[in-house]
């Protein structure tokens, strides 16, 4: 029999910290972070500094993942075109889900409206590589204007994530066309 | 000499708190809004039932203004083209300002994430006021689908607002190219 190793409290504060934050916003207080995890307030600053930096670590441990759910693998031998085109669909299909509140890295700089704040920064340098994925694509594939179109695909990407996680649309047929038609006025293959 | 009324403590309590919750979030509490509206708790209470019914208030008051820091006039001679470019050009202008911290309504339900808080329902009828407006300009200028156009219209106006709000974009010879774009694939006049 396999027993896997029990989390300690360190993982538990960040693993609590990406679920309550993500449900209920960065308001959250720290003691019901701490009894969320079945950690004492006195052991989580022994962790952590602040409630910003067991924030900032939350998104940070959380970034990975992000990254493997969304991007296609490295030369999966598909064209440029297909594997932006990957990502979008794995947005639509995560939106599916009743507990999708949106791109936790947008939210998160959203609720927190302080570019200065440790976690904003995490948040934002995610979402960086994110356009810098957009932009090495665009440029492989033959885009008139890389730069234009990764900015373009990050601005699609938010506004898709932003509108499925509040309700205000389901992105069914919607996304698919709204990133061919920026695709084909790139010119990208 | 003209003197204008001033304004009461019902007044001052909508426009403390819209200022309020735009710049520091949703979370900020009643004794923050009271202070700054210089109105007593008790008073507030007696205005309104509760602090979701403030907000809900206060982003119901700033609606018209903020259609009509949007929208074009009725019948102003433009193509329906131009109408919906008029209002990209706006966000672009708006996201100018030192101050800007994107949409206020697409903002107000992301921090709230809930769908059913009044606060999230006064937004949510707002914005779609505005993909109303888009469906209209796109059937009258002979879009191909009307829906699907206003649907990306819409996803393009919150992902360009959310990115600039947070300092990810600056919109500069982003927004135009990209509803142009999508315009020219819908074959709009």
């Amino acid at each position: 029999m396999i027993t896997e190793a029990k989390p300690g409290p360190r993982e538990r504060l960040l693993e609590a910290t990406a679920t309550l934050t993500y449900r209920d916003g960065v308001g959250i207080g720290v003691e019901a972070l701490c009894k969320a995890a079945g950690v004492s307030k006195r052991s989580m600053y022994q962790l952590f500094d602040s409630k910003d930096e067991l924030l900032a670590a939350s998104l940070e441990r959380g970034a990975s993942a992000y990254v493997a759910r969304l991007l296609p693998g490295a030369d999966d031998g598909r064209s440029h075109r297909e594997r932006i085109l990957h990502v979008f669909e794995q947005v639509e299909l995560q939106a599916d889900a009743p507990e999708f509140r949106g791109c936790r890295y947008l939210a998160v700089q959203i609720e927190l409206k302080d570019q200065s704040h440790p976690a904003s920064q995490v948040a934002h340098q995610i979402k960086g590589n994110l356009t810098a994925f957009f932009r090495a694509e665009a440029a492989r594939g033959g885009a008139s204007d890389p730069d234009l179109l990764a900015r373009q695909l990050s601005l699609v990407f938010d506004g898709a994530s932003a509108r499925a996680g509040i309700g205000a649309d389901n992105l069914k047929e919607l996304i698919a066309p709204t990133v061919v038609a920026l695709l084909d006025t790139a010119g990208m293959r």
